[in-house]
């Protein structure tokens, strides 16, 4: 039997934040060729990766687990009551950075896997695409890792993505699902001039407020019945004018988007820069906008692999996880190209925080909800 | 008879870069002197002024001349083709800072009073209040003069503010008010949150960007007999927030407000705060507004004062100058609340520009046209 516990622990001592390896993916892929995986590292400018495969390659029963064993920096260690790297145990809690996300998740999802077709080899093959860039700009991280397995002709039927999913308590949460997310900059030029002379001049400033007044005004849609409605944040307005008497040339501004599966990051983009038109021709004013689409939105419908996951957590701890889409991006938004993925995990609640940490029951109860899916996704 | 080319000469080779008096009020109460002014520098908090009083103190028949002798700084040195401070003369034009904003001003109207006074003393009074702080905060200023004339009971009858008023050509324009102005600043505070969880945050953007929108669009008025419309000028929004999955807590803007006298500070305080507070109870954001009022605007209705220089004007150089309050601020906002005050001087054109120049004609020009005010005045 594989301690999670003990594996955990053992991950959170290696200091991979972002982009450093820092032994943790060296550590993992010992302890599953010792179980019989098929290791390769998939490292792509300079971001280690590692994917593990058990079983036949291309077996079309392939259940896949996706996470990262990279972590986002300390902040400042004054601040830290327990050492962020030392997996120190109080009260049944572990403390340091990474415990919950998601050096725990990984260490669940390895040991169940590693048990599992330890004592119970199944007609199959189980697949571990993990990471060290999630929390970096995570463009060669689980992105290099699928494209890799597809110049490979590596497949998962199902992917479990182990992030933290429940906001208050375990087993609450799993999600299906994410909105996507858009960041859109609008430069609008005129002319400047003497604040006693406007009709000299061409002020940028109140076609900028005008069309930051629309969009934030405009309802995107109403949500549906997987996703909350979709939202607009105007995230800054920067001008850098410290004279009254001058009117600016120039003005700035971003606003964020977060949109559900109404919308595609094509088609608001379209409908901001026709806004941005729009306004332009009624000022006379210039806009440029740029734009940059991270993550379209996505759902896996509910059905069989959300049932399975629902049913193991369920029969392990007795509550049945709501269906969720809110939440931020993670590398679910890249595996639902290559197949239907869901993500389930531990609380999130200390994610990023000092004096992260995590309950080292949960990490027991997640192994063996994880293990449950495995013998029934294979039953 | 007095030169006024070589006192405007004289006066910009005394470096009066705004705060100093660089000798240059110390020449002119030699000059005036020497003509039978009395002569008092009223100095305060380190700005240098002059009065000086020819005749009988507080005679009903006062003329006054105001002006001022510092100076905008030269920027940059090597942008100049003339020595700043050199008052060269080329092809007709005399170059150096202040030539025409406003030395040659004082220059023909100290020379004009001289002259006159010696010629034809009248029965009456001449004063010249000139100041060392008109480009700079103007607190010690013209303000100050008028302060200390009003302990020692000197009172102006009428007086001609001697700045340059035309904007192309000589005669064209004579000011008889100016528009009041008024900077107002915003700072619109909400609750900084997640971009992707805007409903846990409150986002003072939209409120600015819908406050912003309003003011902007709002038609303060349309102009008068002898105004233009007022304006609005939004001169700066700014938030400083780099994060786009960060909704700031906080956003300011400033807005510059050149009204005229349909409107007065106060009333245009009490509308903006009033436009904030309704955006605040849509919002549910908290706004601060700081405003500064420098000068309210004022007119000096047609009448004998515009009627006697528009006289002057056209017998000396056969044209009619237009009754125009355009234009940003002057002293004259100050010292139209000691008597009837009306602006006559040069071409404005390079006014605090590189290789600030003027015509030594319309210097010769001005200082006829002064002369011929004081003839009628006192006739």
């Amino acid at each position: 039997m594989t301690d999670p516990v003990d594996l955990t622990a053992r991950l959170v001592r290696c200091p991979s934040v972002t982009p450093e390896e820092g032994g943790a993916l060296v550590l993992l892929a010992e302890l599953l060729e010792g179980a019989g995986f098929d290791c390769t590292r998939v490292d792509r400018n300079g971001t280690a990766n590692l994917f593990a495969r058990w079983g036949q390659k291309g077996h079309v029963k392939t259940f896949g687990f996706n996470g990262h064993t990279d972590v986002v920096p300390i902040g400042n260690r004054d601040d830290w009551k327990h050492d962020p790297f030392g997996a120190e145990v109080v009260d049944g809690m572990m403390y340091g950075r990474g415990t919950t996300d998601m050096k725990s998740g990984v260490a669940a999802f390895a040991a169940a896997a590693v048990d599992f077709v330890t004592d119970t080899p199944p007609d199959g093959a189980v697949i571990l695409a993990i990471t060290g860039d999630e929390e970096g700009d995570a463009t060669d991280g689980t992105v290099a890792l699928l494209d890799w397995m597809s110049t490979e002709q590596e497949r998962m039927s199902v992917c479990l993505v182990g992030e933290p999913t429940s906001p208050d308590t375990m087993g609450q949460m799993m999600k299906i699902g994410r909105r996507g997310s858009l960041s859109a900059w609008f430069t609008v030029t005129g002319t400047q001039g003497h604040s006693a002379y406007p009709h000299r001049a061409l002020n940028p400033m109140p076609a900028m407020a005008r069309l930051m007044d629309r969009l934030a005004s405009h309802e995107l849609d109403q949500g549906t019945d997987h996703f909350d409605a979709s939202t607009l944040a105007i995230v800054t307005i920067d001008t850098g004018n410290p004279a009254t008497n001058v009117i600016p040339a120039q003005t700035r501004a971003c606003v964020n988007i977060r949109f559900n599966d109404t919308h595609t990051g094509a088609a608001l983009s379209d409908w901001l820069r026709a806004e941005a038109a729009k306004v332009d021709a009624e000022f006379g004013t210039a806009t440029e906008v740029t734009i940059k689409i991270s993550g379209e939105s996505f759902l896996t419908p509910p059905g069989e692999l959300s049932d399975m996951v629902g049913r193991a957590v369920e029969a392990e701890i007795g509550v049945r996880p709501a269906l969720s889409t809110t939440g931020g991006t993670s590398d679910a938004r890249f595996v639902k190209d290559h197949c239907p993925v869901v993500e389930f995990g531990l609380v999130g609640q200390t994610m990023h925080a000092v004096d992260e940490r995590v309950s080292v029951e949960q990490i027991d109860q997640l192994k063996a909800i994880y293990g449950r899916m495995l013998r029934d996704y294979f039953a």
